[in-house]
């Protein structure tokens, strides 16, 4: 308990960013990925509630919370496709860390950036189980937002350095390639999914549009590929032929969600998954042969933002890279909170200067 | 739309203290009250889900969101009763208001000051509907935090400037009295609830024990008494004996939370109350008559918090109560997230003197 109760530590998106880039994108990463994969083995002593989603005509608001019993985290989160067309951002999300014990908020943070991270850290920590040995070539469909952080996650994580991007749009596969040149990466920007796909171990689809699209179809998925499905994650909105599905081993963060927004909402509600953290802590097998193809239907879980908030929380003392926010009431005397209301209109007329 | 798309302003508890006070409690009061009366007259168009909580062994973290289609807003609210014997608030809250639109935040605050002052405002809003014509005194059991907010409230709308105060603590009543000195009350510290009841129209109850209490028998309440229970707002914490309410025509901010949460918990699942929405924009009937015992019993909705955050959103220009938060990424291009870092760290090794 610190002396200034009332006081709660705020990341910026600018702090954020220095937070980032002084540890090193990639060390960001995969520290980031060892709290996301401590946080799977122990699964079973989350509070998994669904997310409390507002929909609307041109996108979704959306509440992601966890508790393990001593910390509660939980996110702020839009998506709101057309937003790019204006200028804005299709994601962007805050969240903040608590102590369970209290109830006291401990950090308030951005996590627009920090939720790209843990996206892409969670895909190269699933990829870790399920992609075949030696990978290292991947395959990113869609080059959007998400592309560069995919990229340089598997890179840490797994020692992809082979990237073969596609977009519909070639603007977002150029800016991709160039802001990774320098990271020792052999960056080949493709003309089609089909031409991307070829000779991939690992194939990401990150794309955004709000609807049901076909980026792979069957006879692009060849044995003993690993599919990376970051944007299939809203009721709605999926990526993957559905005979890819029929033919995969599927993985998922929490089926109950999963089955709802992720690939396999195309699927029986009975389809047979299996969740991460089972492959993590040794409940469940994952790739089981080398002709297998495995998918990772990742829609993103609270667990995750969790993790990620409580690395920044671990992260932050030192770094300067924070300010103090006045956002709790801090009376004197806790049954008095409109004493310290009267004490603030006291103090403040004490300061006025009297009248001549 | 703003130039500055990364900017959330920010209130904090000292700006939302200068706000209270330069606007004046009582005018604050009325103002709030009126933009929730607006909000609980449309009722219909509001999202109502229940809210989003998270209990452990000393208390509960929630969240609650609603939107009307145009603007989304949502609290983060703790409630730990043993917080205060740590010298600790029972409740702190901070909250949200943003463009349903575009998902983009427009507001972040304290909620703390906030929530006591939307609690009491809803509760003299819903006694101008209920408590008997007229009335001047009213019994106030469980002198906390709450208290004077509902003191100062019931001044405002209704004319109250009787109080009789009781609180097991009779350091609480001196508190609460001593705070209310001057503002033309005629205030009375009781030994007991029974002699704080004697001759008043209206009692409210406001205490915080997390438990099933009787602050009230049914030999307490006379005819013709407005109650404006307040405290009994978690499942397993109720203020009321079963028979007084088996004998009071019951309203309620929203029959389905009120059921879990609310006195009614100690009631049939079916047992008829009245909406208090509906009552306001003349659905049904209020206080049908001089002896009818009439209870409120409140427990807090997502509506009234997403009143008092348009109200503040309102209010807030120009006053130079917030600070401007840097919350949003906002990159120049959108799909470009990785390249804003990639400016930022450029942009700082820039502004780094060189070696010499």
């Amino acid at each position: 308990m610190t002396a200034k109760l009332n006081i709660v530590p705020f990341v910026s998106v600018d702090h954020m960013m220095k937070l980032v880039l002084a540890t090193g994108v990639e060390r960001f990463l995969t520290d980031l990925a060892g709290y996301i994969e401590k946080d799977f083995r122990r699964w079973n002593v989350f509070d998994k509630t669904p997310r409390l989603a507002s929909h609307s005509r041109d996108g979704v608001i959306e509440l992601m919370a966890t508790s393990d019993g001593d910390f509660y985290g939980f996110k702020y989160v839009n998506g709101h496709p057309k937003n790019m067309r204006r200028g804005l951002q299709t994601v962007t999300a805050f969240g903040m860390l608590a102590d369970v014990g209290s109830g006291y908020p401990l950090l308030l943070t951005e996590m627009t950036i920090l939720t790209a991270l843990r996206t892409a850290a969670t895909s190269a920590l699933a990829a870790r189980y399920l992609a075949p040995k030696g990978a290292r070539t991947m395959a990113i469909i869609g080059n959007g937002a998400q592309s560069e952080f995919q990229a340089i996650a598997f890179k840490a994580l797994l020692g992809i350095d082979r990237l073969r991007l596609y977009d519909i749009d070639i603007a977002a596969s150029r800016k991709c390639a160039h802001n990774l040149a320098g990271r020792g990466f052999d960056i080949v920007i493709c003309a089609s999914s089909a031409d991307a796909v070829e000779g991939a171990q690992i194939i990401t689809t990150a794309t955004a549009d709000k609807q049901y699209a076909t980026i792979l179809t069957d006879n692009m998925v060849g044995t003993g590929v690993h599919i990376n499905a970051v944007g299939g994650d809203c009721p709605g909105k999926t990526e993957l032929h559905r005979d890819i599905l029929l033919r995969s081993a599927i993985f998922v963060e929490f089926a109950p969600q999963t089955r709802i927004e992720g690939e396999i909402q195309q699927l029986a509600p009975d389809h047979p998954v299996v969740e991460l953290s089972q492959v993590i802590d040794g409940q469940a097998e994952g790739r089981t042969s080398a002709e297998q193809v495995t998918l990772f239907d990742s829609v993103g879980f609270a667990v995750e933002d969790f993790s990620a908030l409580r690395y920044v929380h671990d992260r932050l003392p030192g770094t300067g890279f924070s300010i103090d926010l006045d956002l709790l009431a801090d009376p004197d005397e806790p049954r008095d909170l409109f004493g310290m209301l009267l004490r603030a209109g006291a103090k403040e007329m004490a300061q006025e200067p009297a009248d001549p």
